[in-house]
């Protein structure tokens, strides 16, 4: 597992580690949301990603980087969301156990997406405390790895390889979005543009019902997520120390956004597009709708997060 | 316009004439859906196409193979669904007027797709006959020629393009599989097997509740579509004596299936490959999935035909 920061040469390995389980997914575009939003912009499907997300990408990273020794004994994290679903494919893959911690309350929906994939779960109360406790007792039992779902550099490395495929395919791009929730997006996006791109401005994305990001950012302290509100169920992680040093030296700016916005920049994707994403993903172009401005005319990277919806609730149903 | 079935060399011609302004839609495979099927199916997006559905490459072949004379003078149909897009967007890339004829009960979000492709509306009693006299009226009037939906060969030349695309790119097809309602797409689908690949085998797949062309084939003469129920809006037509000509001569099987069949089929591919299709595009794995036997370890061409829903009202709601 990586203990620095990522040099260059750290995402390029990571990006060799992880090819050939993981997708290299299309870029998109629709000429009628150019029209709209009056610049180019170019989707990165991780929507199309394995697991229905980027989070593969990490997990991939993190596994094929274990050693022999730690390998055996599998890996572990608490989590109910598309982390837990990556972590269990990577070791699946892998053919090692993957320990996860679901608080009892996670939706039926989950926690069968997450035993699809092998892996053990341990139910815990709906509160931090018990799931780290739960998943230290864990840890403990089986000497598993723990691995973070953002505050972790091997993950950071294997999410970055979704904006150096991005920035590889794509010259002279004016800015690269991704959404900003734990941070491990947007802080592999801020090395890979550094590193593969570095006139590209990098732009986090993010709920104004889940702002502690912009406000960290602004402060200059990591602010909690407290009481979160927002239909972007990826998004109500706070920064953690590692992702907070990478954003805060490389990103541009925070733009944040309502959500009657998100709701209808994903319906604008759906509908114009005909592909489906997460409401955390449709916070990308919502910010761009925004800031007509600052990106008319301009080449825009924006990266689809993930596309896990539950299709018996839209945000948009009456 | 052609006036005979489409020779191998006629369909190339189309192919060549429409290429510019038609999309050539990526072909899409689910490991997870082929698991379950116990086949390897090839789904060749036209939710992708311009217009959001195949229709368009009809509709441009129609309007480009009038002569100079006719061009002016624009194109007329009577439709409320995607040909009455593909058209009004086929004129409008050509600089012609186009003439919609569509009953005043028909959906307001279809009235304003066609509006937005700038073509003149007359709205009519929805019953069959106003809209024949309401479109003879406008022919008649401004001389514009009328360019049926699929009992057409320019516009089965049109379709056939699909196919053709799908054969070109996917060498030793055991089958196709595309939907069929008035039967432009299928007829299209049979010729293209015919002259690009003939060992594949045609299938038509079909609603239980519009079953029509499979009584047609089954019984020699073309069955009226009376009174169908179905959710699936695009299949809700009947053949035509060129549509039936082909296909009765081409066509290996129609396989209709059940309202509870296609519904889950649609969903499956929603969930599983997150892309957005159209109900009467997933008639097409419903009748995979219900003949497993007959599939099984074969390598399956299936033509998602459109993906134009509307999002307030999906079938899969309470």
């Amino acid at each position: 597992m990586l203990d620095r920061i990522p040099a260059k040469q750290d995402i390029i390995e990571a990006h060799e580690r992880i090819k050939r389980q993981v997708h290299h997914t299309p870029v998109l575009t629709s000429s009628s949301i150019n029209k709209i939003a009056d610049c180019k912009i170019y989707f990165k499907c991780e929507n199309f990603q394995k697991v229905g997300a980027f989070k593969f990408r990490g997990a991939s990273n993190a596994v094929l980087s274990l050693n022999k020794n730690d390998l055996q004994k599998g890996v572990a994290t608490h989590s109910s969301g598309n982390h837990a679903a990556a972590l269990s494919l990577a070791a699946k893959m892998k053919n090692i156990p993957a320990y996860i911690v679901m608080p009892r309350t996670a939706p039926e929906i989950k926690k069968r997406a997450v035993e699809n994939y092998g892996a053990q779960i341990t139910f815990c109360e709906p509160t931090l405390k018990s799931r780290e406790e739960t998943l230290a007792k864990i840890v403990d039992e089986t000497g598993a790895a723990f691995i973070h779902p953002y505050d972790n550099y091997s993950i950071i490395a294997g999410q970055a390889t979704c904006g150096k495929e991005v920035l590889e395919e794509l010259h002279n791009l004016d800015f690269i979005v991704a959404p900003v929730g734990g941070g491990g997006l947007l802080s592999g996006t801020c090395l890979s543009a550094k590193y593969f791109s570095p006139q590209t401005k990098v732009i986090g994305a993010e709920p104004q019902g889940a702002d502690d990001a912009f406000r960290s950012l602004r402060d200059g302290v990591i602010h909690p997520s407290v009481n979160p509100k927002t239909i972007c169920d990826g998004l109500l992680t706070q920064l953690s120390e590692r992702t907070f040093n990478i954003i805060r030296n490389h990103a541009d700016e925070i733009i944040t956004v309502d959500e009657g916005s998100i709701i209808s920049a994903m319906k604008m994707i759906w509908e114009r597009m005909k592909i489906i994403i997460e409401p955390s993903s449709a916070v990308t172009l919502a910010a761009i709708l925004k800031n007509k401005e600052k990106f008319s005319g301009k080449k825009v990277g924006l990266i689809l997060s993930g596309g896990n919806v539950d299709l018996e609730n839209l945000p948009w149903k009456e």
